[in-house]
């Protein structure tokens, strides 16, 4: 995957700052399991199976601890 | 999406903080499943499986660290 | 829930910080799940299953690093 | 749990350090399930069960960066 | 395991910090299970189940709050 | 268990430090199975599960993040 697809931690604001961690979380599984079919193909079952949902949230929500720490938590 | 629903880590007070912290949570889910139909008819599933109220939980208890870091644990 | 639940994450020892942890933990529950009567029903469940245990032990664990943050460790 | 089990987070070095993470662990489980009879009961199925045994670690693991970081990393 | 494979923490910029994130996650499942054949067998049938790739996800993701760290996010 | 096994959280490397968060790892595991035998009927049932592995990964990851932290993440 030699594409560049981030360019920095620092995002205008908090919501940015949120969608930036989904899309680490997402890159996550596609580094994992780098076929877009394979992928395609499991959304739905995981999209539709309760505990799937959570455990992608609790990664979404530990990438989002790094963001916002990059960000000084947009305090300033 | 393109709502803005995150303005800001800041809040009042821990509780409020905390409350924000189960919006991130939420939201997470959502992201990731955007139908409301489908996460409506999981709701009730997951509510009643303590596995998943626990990872629930956990979630919640990731993303408030990042509120209550970002609110210098409401100290001062 | 608008109840006044949580005034503060400074408590006098490591030990109320604990047990502030586990209020924290409960709590996650109790939002994700406010019916007293479904959790209620649940707690024998998952409280008779060691990996639920261990799992409510972990979100307690990442309650307690807030915690614990918060109060300067009980360091001074 | 009127006990008094835990009055510091500071030990003096890593390995005590180390072995206070695993007693918050197990506090954990203690407080989510009082009795000692069903604990003991459930001891040995998780025991022997090499997943549960990586989330007990996990949970130490979690406790433990709050003793590491309580001390200083026992750095001085 | 005696090759050097390790050198440092710090990366030019966010996105190789992030597959550095990706190489420790990687390195983590080869100290546990050292042999080649048998990881080997076990990758398409992990890489084909969503909660697998979830979890690798949350793995990478908790490395790359270290990587970050220690680059101080990229921020200079 | 009395021996001593931990006796600083400093290593000489990145790689070190790696390698003494797989040794805190193992040690939860060891803790709360002390029985040799048991955990080595264990180990190839895990060894074998994608899940497992994972699950081992993630472990070292946390307790890497505490020893890079000790380290000031070898940075100087």
């Amino acid at each position: 995957m030699s594409d560049q697809w981030l360019e920095s931690l620092i995002t205008v604001d908090p919501q940015t700052g949120y969608e930036l961690a989904i899309k680490l979380s997402r890159m996550g599984v596609k580094y994992t399991q780098p076929s877009d079919d394979i992928r395609q193909r499991l959304r739905p079952v995981y999209g539709e199976d309760g505990n799937s949902l959570i455990a992608s949230s609790h990664v979404i929500a530990t990438h989002f601890q790094t963001v916002a720490a990059a960000n000084n938590y947009w305090r300033d």
